[in-house]
């Protein structure tokens, strides 16, 4: 028995309302000897932290950084370790490509072809708006079709994702990329039976682009890896019979929220719409998933005082949530991003946890270290949503 | 490899002995700011804090209630997800039922039965004496059969528990309970095969049981639900290799130490008796767990101040542990009852052990917040089996 068959039999439908605010990123290392959140003002986070329950998640592992699927997937209760999510599905999450079940996408690279051989595996990384004509023109080549329906969508520069919809299509397919430059290029092959519909699917597409392609001289073949169908993951309704939203102005977030069975809304770009969006939408859900993304952005970056005042930013709304007097309200981290290491860690991130029935740790500051003298300790992420559950009243006591 | 492989291999049987108090549902909520624990004065508790180490158990997962069944488990070393034990075992062992292996027992109630439709579930909540004088009416019935045997134990108004007793018995049953009133009685079915005797058996009894109280108005049919038969769990004995006894004076907690293989012992119903039995059987054991409830009682009943007197109770009786000079004393609980909430909750438990292989911690006050800074952190419950036996010396190394 795992929490996910628990989780069918102990959770109930009640009106209580659970906000979760994710902080893309928000843990971080020292400069200067302190970390992003330690050197910004942080006074909302830091009452929150006061009246609530503190501690330090791991999303996966200690020591191992995750990428925005597993940290998520933890998040929601899902073992990390046993559902993945395809590299083409994020990509397809993250370009805004609507996915339904038993469609098959994958990301693309558009390449240059002479003589048989690919000798540019990215087409001299064409310009962007070059990589939409291209999409363009096989999009309309494609129109006619309906079976396979088939659908590019451009990147940046040489960079697409396709999305194949037939019935009957898998996934256990190879790349179709030779993987260095100079050699010709090659088809997809079957990883099992099942796949075999797909792989005629897709080397019948690869054989149609060369042709559409054949007066292009720069882009006139295409390479496709990380070949996904949608992940059988049960959403948040069956498993927790929850009513949830997904508030996100990423298309990635908003994606991975829609695949796990949230509601999403047309939210706007800037931070303030996250909020309004959740205010608007407020008597409609019981679990509210919010996504704020500059942090990691400025992770990323290495910009040390940019992720320093995306968290100042962000602690600006809390009163907008503690408004909404939410029942739980959890604010938490997928992953660690330090400014200092370019890119997302294994660190744990800080968690607080804000209900009624919290027991108050002193924890008077909001930051990694502080977090770690919390009253939950160090857990992995997984384990938050069961405690999210318990404290919104919606898990019955298992066994007599 | 789980701890249960792990145990039969490493565990050693020596004269060391482990006292486990557990003080049922000892964790609590704050009322006023101090929780039930922090409000009560405890001396004896903080002392042993001093020279001890401490930290917070959860007893199945972090944000999930237990019942008393699993709680129990875990602290004996199951995994209490691998492990269940059924409702009508468990009501069985609460209504002093002897169960053997192969017994198939289920919880009952008297109901009424008019024109073939049960019209009152409950047979208007008839008073006790009336639920003892119709199980003794059954039992006579059933007396002169011997296979199967068939008896009857009255528990509180309308409810029983009924074991029977033949071989090849199975608990893969349906309940045998319309749900509600005015539908007619239902049989029990088989979800196994190897539970069609066992189905045939019950509704057997069923329609004895009609024809039986027939002259009766009010309470003439029974109603079964929760068959179980022994579940197939190792005892302390077989996994540990230890002589464990139980000492408890409420039926639940002395039937659950009997299935898992401790000697249990007639104790009578005031604290003073447990551990009047705890020293007078002190030389025969390696192992003593000892559970007090009124901690529990207190706290289902919501009373903040009687559950500290509770608390307060059982720490002055402290002394006569220590005064045995066990190797190996742990003070914890199975779960959470806190009084705000009326009933178990999934919050951590706290726990301390004393011993002179164990790193005092400096934690100075037995509460839920001072062990929550406890060398041991927050852990499974399922560990503190393990780190008793090891602090006790019962435990060899693992591999080379």
């Amino acid at each position: 028995m795992n929490w996910e068959e628990l989780a069918k039999d102990l959770t109930l439908q009640t009106d209580s309302k659970i906000v979760l605010l994710v902080i893309d990123g928000l843990g971080g290392l020292p400069v200067q000897g302190k970390t992003e959140l330690e050197t910004a003002e942080t006074n909302n986070l830091d009452r929150l932290a006061l009246r609530g329950t503190c501690g330090l998640t791991d999303p996966v592992l200690m020591g191992v950084t995750p990428g925005s699927g597993p940290a998520h997937l933890g998040l929601f209760g899902y073992d990390p370790l046993r559902h993945q999510l395809g590299r083409g599905i994020l990509e397809a999450l993250g370009s805004d490509v609507e996915v339904k079940e038993g469609d098959l996408v994958a990301r693309g690279n558009f390449a240059t072809l002479r003589n048989g051989l690919i000798t540019d595996r990215r087409a001299g990384r064409i310009p962007t708006g070059e990589c939409e004509r291209l999409c363009g023109l096989l999009n309309a080549a494609f129109a006619s079709r309906t079976d396979p329906e088939i659908t590019l969508t451009a990147g940046k520069e040489h960079r697409f994702v396709v999305r194949f919809r037939t019935a009957g299509l898998a996934d256990a397919l190879t790349d179709a990329d030779p993987q260095k430059d100079g050699k010709p290029p090659i088809p997809t092959a079957p990883l099992a039976p099942e796949a075999a519909k797909a792989a005629a699917v897709v080397n019948a597409f690869l054989n149609d682009v060369i042709r559409i392609l054949k007066a292009e001289t720069v882009a006139n073949a295409v390479l496709l890896r990380g070949f996904s169908v949608q992940p059988s993951i049960p959403g948040l309704p069956d498993l927790y019979k929850l009513r949830p939203a997904g508030i996100a102005n990423y298309p990635m977030y908003k994606g991975l929220a829609k695949l796990l069975g949230m509601t999403t809304y047309k939210v706007g770009t800037e931070t303030a719409d996250l909020f309004a969006a959740l205010e608007a939408h407020y008597a409609e859900h019981d679990f509210f998933y919010i996504h704020y993304k500059k942090t990691d952005a400025a992770g990323e970056d290495g910009a040390f005082s940019a992720k320093v005042r995306a968290i100042e930013e962000i602690d600006s709304f809390i009163p907008r949530i503690e408004a909404l007097k939410p029942d739980v309200l959890v604010v938490t981290a997928d992953h660690s991003t330090p400014a200092l290491m370019h890119g997302h860690s294994w660190h744990p991130n800080p968690f607080l946890l804000v209900s009624p029935t919290a027991l108050p740790d002193g924890t008077g500051v909001f930051t990694e270290r502080e977090c770690g003298g919390g009253l939950l300790g160090r857990f992995p992420s997984v384990n938050a949503m069961p405690l999210m559950l318990a404290h919104a009243g919606k898990l019955k006591k298992y066994g007599a």
